[in-house]
């Protein structure tokens, strides 16, 4: 599959190396055609990765996912372009953490609304799929690196893209029993309102966990 | 010990039954001195039993819990009167969830507060424990119904009023390694901000789950 990767952060680069080892077409987008991050993972992450604009980016993905800050991914997505998402899935990683403040940050929008249905209102033709916002990079591609049982969320408003996202996870690595379909793409609210409590246990436990829903 | 419960509600019942089963002295406090909730609760929960106003019950309690709801909480602690929780133990099991304007709830106060901080500031003296208000209230005093391991969250900023808390949570059930402190009172911005979370899982899983920290 051709998959484009908005952002060239720690959270776009460990998705695009576990999609380019799994044998797809990576192109990871930024801001400028000549983004430097952009270009060392690409030169470095085997022979499916590129890199190109936002545009180019998502033009060239069957599926695109969105791996820039919450802050930023509505302009980044506008920068992409609505002609590229639309009819795709959309898989929203971002998480609108606002660090203008101090730490620890707060959330630029929460409690009403959230990044993943301001994303689904703008962009009403692509298929968004809230997903693996809720843990560390590393584990999102490598759930077996944490021990015992934990689990992943999706949400959004097309069980068939929901479907496609869970396949998709589960050749991360992730169990089909340890994917939670939370509902709709409203259900963001919630995932991105855990971010402050994901601080408060990463500074008692360290980036290396993750929750399971015990019942 | 003497305890006062402040709050009528399912918390303030489940919460005051299981003291007085463990050999408490519980007073119920609520706005009026004879109401029927409470009345009710402390004519069937046992010989260590009673009720009053918040004043009454504040007053008569060696620690308080703060059972009400996170939207009315510091109108009732104003009710129960500062002098009657300075110096003790306050333990903060609330959420804002806010219903006025239909459901989902949203949260009456969140991202750079929460209830367990305003109690803190409004209740200088009172050493303020946020706890449990991240499960259903059968888990909190019988976390054995759920199966597995999962976790209860402490933060306050007095480490020995959470040193009290978690004894007392022990007693409730909860194994000491399955207590989590998170640190000092502005973790209840995270705990509290985890119920939009808790609650598109209770519609997914129903009210009898709890999460658990794995790593």
């Amino acid at each position: 599959m051709k998959v484009g990767v908005l952002g060239t952060g720690s959270v776009g680069k460990t998705i695009g190396t576990k999609l380019v080892e799994l044998g797809h077409e990576v192109t990871m987008g930024s801001r400028s055609a000549t983004n430097e991050q952009a270009a060392e993972w690409a030169a470095s992450a085997g022979a499916g990765a590129g890199h190109g604009t936002f545009a180019g980016a998502a033009a060239s993905g069957e599926l695109v996912f969105n791996c820039t800050s919450g802050m930023v991914s509505l302009e980044a997505l506008g920068a992409a372009g609505e002609e590229n998402v639309s009819g795709k899935v959309l898989v929203d990683v971002s998480n609108p953490l606002d660090f203008s403040k101090g730490r620890p940050p707060t959330l630029s929008v929460c409690n009403d609304d959230s990044v993943g249905e301001q994303i689904q209102r703008a962009f009403p033709e692509a298929k968004v799929v809230k997903a693996l916002n809720t843990m560390n990079a590393a584990i999102m591609v490598d759930p077996a690196s944490v021990p015992g049982e934990h689990d992943v969320f999706v949400s959004g408003n097309d069980d068939g893209a929901k479907a496609q996202v869970s396949e998709l996870l589960q050749s991360f690595g992730w169990p089909a029993e340890r994917i939670i379909d939370l509902g709709d793409i409203t259900a963001a609210r919630g995932t991105e309102m855990y971010l402050p409590l994901w601080l408060r246990l990463m500074g008692t436990v360290g980036p290396a966990f993750n929750i399971h829903v015990a019942s």
